[in-house]
């Protein structure tokens, strides 16, 4: 099985003054190791519920993917937040880039995918131009069962189908609570086959659950394979975990505030973007379990190498140091091309080197310009990139984050900071029982016009 | 004409406590007079070229685009950083959702697009899957004629289009320094169409030069348009940007580090990335013009509402008060979708709602949940997204961020800091000149297995 590495070099002080030293790592590695046993014991409550979903039975997930293979040009997948930032990184990684303008021939019979996440309505009537009813199925996602954004979306694209075919059954899966919401009585209401988010598996800790899962089958990934990646993370032992969470730990205390994520691959973009999801939601927190405001959290930032060399490397290097860099690097880069002739003289140095093998160079090079600004950094390895190694990297993740909230007395599982806007949302809109919210909205959406220009 | 506003309600003292006074304002103020004095005398004395963008004469741009229109299926824009986060932005913006895969009749007969800039082989290999050499225009694009990543992608495409038509002329046009450079070389020695970037014009100032405009022609945009709303945003006079400068540099003194662009729209996903190559790559500074070193700058952070009220609203609200949040709001989305039934009677007060009308009430309900956590928020809108109101946006920003810069006395032209990782890595392809920094690179990078699990 292909390993994923995790080098801390940069980060130690042996190369990096104010680095993490030896009698740090372990400080910090021993906080680390409070807060996995917090983890584990929340999992074994069945508090918790993600490390356990690298045993779930997918029978029904696989069942439904084969009933459906063949038969749909278009599969939309309406969530937003954690029921979508999970399958967008997927399609990212492991489908062929620009996969929606391949032909049905290209694609092998799978269908194209959208995912309908934002109200933008240019989006939304996008989508559905894209696509005809009688050969679209859509996959509807909410943990609650009541998403704004997604009831909404939901309700477009519901109406657009009704329209469009005799019999809307054929047509929709819902993933949604076990038992509530109004997104599970739709369900059996309809009689459409539905999956479970259980209650122990927050959003942003879903991915592996049939919220990723169902996409990824229905669009041909193995996703078997997928978290077999993810079990062999902690196969080995947690190590590798609780040594990632230590170098964390100490430059989150040293007041290094900002997280910057760089993998070193385009198919990785989104990937760093479920994974600011992750660690921004579960780690900014106001309060400790215990009722005291710390304001913990630092700010995780989603980057891409080597597009952002042109873009955000002036300001790691040069402005306030205020960072740790995450690389992620990918040994072998698949479609390796290697240039043959460069098409001007002044570029021969370039003949015989492949692209992947450019980017891995500039990975390094970019490492050890970081080391001589004086800024952290930490680099995880994969071989491929594939579903074996992108279970691995959500499942690594998965662990570090509420490992490293726990260990500081924050509850990395919960969200309470995003309730008050879509209470204001809901009073906008004259929804009941929310009158009071109303009313505070318009008590504090006052604007004097002495302040727009 | 449309306007743009600029409202700051919810940064100042009377709505926020620590929010900017009137009196804060006034000195803020003149601290961006100053900064703004400095970028017009740069401007008059042709230093600084990007104002005088909205005068530039069209016709060749114009010319190459009705001679190639309709001639082919896809167009490769060859470029990174600002040679390709511009053009970008622009489709983006301008362009339906999921374009590359709308047939050609939808597309009005205009190519598909796809940006290289990545050297990462899955891409570029995948961009090459989707087109024949014989119906692909490409335009490569690069200021100094030397971007190794650029150089690398174009090779390969180079080579492809080499094998695959008799004749390259027709199929190429380049974009780069009036004089100097391999890439001005290669199109001389070649005949080629050739487009200059003003020296004055810095790569991520240059969205409005040719690099923006010829691919945007290509596409079909309205490029008079794009111009004439960039022209209109000082045809008033400044106070607008002097007011947002002075804003920006009060929260930036009193500590907030974190500069959050989050735009209601997905169609300025892009636009978001533009303005973090612009602000973090010009305002990110070491040292002052006069060599004092201060570590200048804050960090741009890209997010989209309503998606990110899903990720990183919690962080915002709950984490460090370490951030400024800007807000652009659409007051009129396209083709809004308005819910006609809800798909199940919970969602019932959705009814009659706009899918857009939804977003913008979210975005107020964001302002408010941020302004009762002590957040900093300013709010920009546009009438509608069209060519005019992105051509606003571009420069607004465009002006805000140098004259932030040259208030405080660092040079925002420049990017001292990308130099070195280029150099190791040029070291490691074992180019001509840089031998002395690849023994430089090979005595830094060196790794301990102590330090790798």
């Amino acid at each position: 099985m292909n390993k994923l590495l995790f080098d801390y070099n940069f980060a130690s002080e042996e190369r990096l003054p104010g680095g993490i030293s030896r009698k740090a790592l372990k400080i910090c590695g021993d906080k680390a190791g409070e807060g996995l046993k917090k983890l584990r014991d929340m999992a074994e409550k069945g508090l918790v519920g993600f490390p356990d979903l690298v045993n779930q039975d997918l029978s029904s997930i696989k069942k439904l993917a084969s009933e459906v293979r063949g038969r749909f040009d278009d599969l939309i997948v309406a969530g937003i937040g954690g029921s979508a930032l999970g399958i967008e990184a997927v399609v990212n990684a492991l489908l062929p880039y620009g996969y929606n303008a391949l032909g049905k021939d290209l694609r092998g019979g799978f269908p194209r995918i959208w995912v309908a996440d934002n109200t933008d309505p240019s989006k939304i009537s996008g989508i559905l131009e894209h696509c005809s009813p009688e050969s679209t199925f859509t996959v509807v996602i909410s943990k609650s069962g009541s998403t704004v954004e997604t009831a909404a979306n939901f309700s477009v694209i519901f109406e657009w189908l009704k329209n469009g075919v005799k019999d809307i059954s054929g047509h929709i899966a819902v993933i949604t609570d076990p038992e509530k919401g109004n997104l599970r009585a739709f369900a059996n209401d309809n009689g459409l086959p539905v999956f479970d988010i259980a209650p122990s598996v927050g959003g942003r800790f879903s991915v592996l659950s049939p919220v990723g899962l169902l996409p990824a089958a229905l669009m041909g990934v193995d996703i078997d394979k997928l978290l077999k990646g993810a079990a062999d993370v902690t196969a080995g032992g947690y190590d590798k975990i609780l040594t990632a969470c230590a170098v964390y730990i100490y430059f989150m205390e040293k007041g290094r505030s900002i997280n910057v994520l760089m993998p070193y691959s385009s198919r990785l973009e989104k990937f760093a973007e479920w994974f600011c999801q992750l660690w921004g939601e579960s780690l900014g927190k106001k309060n400790t379990y215990s009722g005291k405001t710390v304001r913990f959290g630092t700010t995780p930032l989603r980057t891409v190498g080597a597009i952002d060399q042109h873009s955000q490397i002036q300001l790691f290097r040069e402005g306030p140091l205020d960072k740790t860099v995450t690389f992620i690097g990918v040994k072998s880069h698949s479609a390796e091309k290697t240039i043959k002739g460069a098409f001007h003289k002044g570029f021969s140095y370039l003949e015989g080197v492949g692209l992947g093998e450019l980017l891995n160079s500039e990975l390094k090079a970019t490492e050890a310009a970081l080391l001589t600004s004086g800024v952290p950094s930490v680099r995880m390895d994969v071989d491929v990139i594939d579903e074996y190694s992108l279970g691995q990297l959500f499942m690594f993740f998965q662990y570090i984050v509420p490992v490293i909230g726990l260990s500081a007395d924050i509850n990395p599982f919960d969200q309470p900071g995003v309730e008050e806007a879509k209470e204001y949302a809901y009073g906008m809109m004259d929804r009941k029982g929310f009158e009071a919210k109303k009313s505070q909205f318009e008590e504090i959406y006052k604007k004097s016009d002495d302040f727009v220009l």
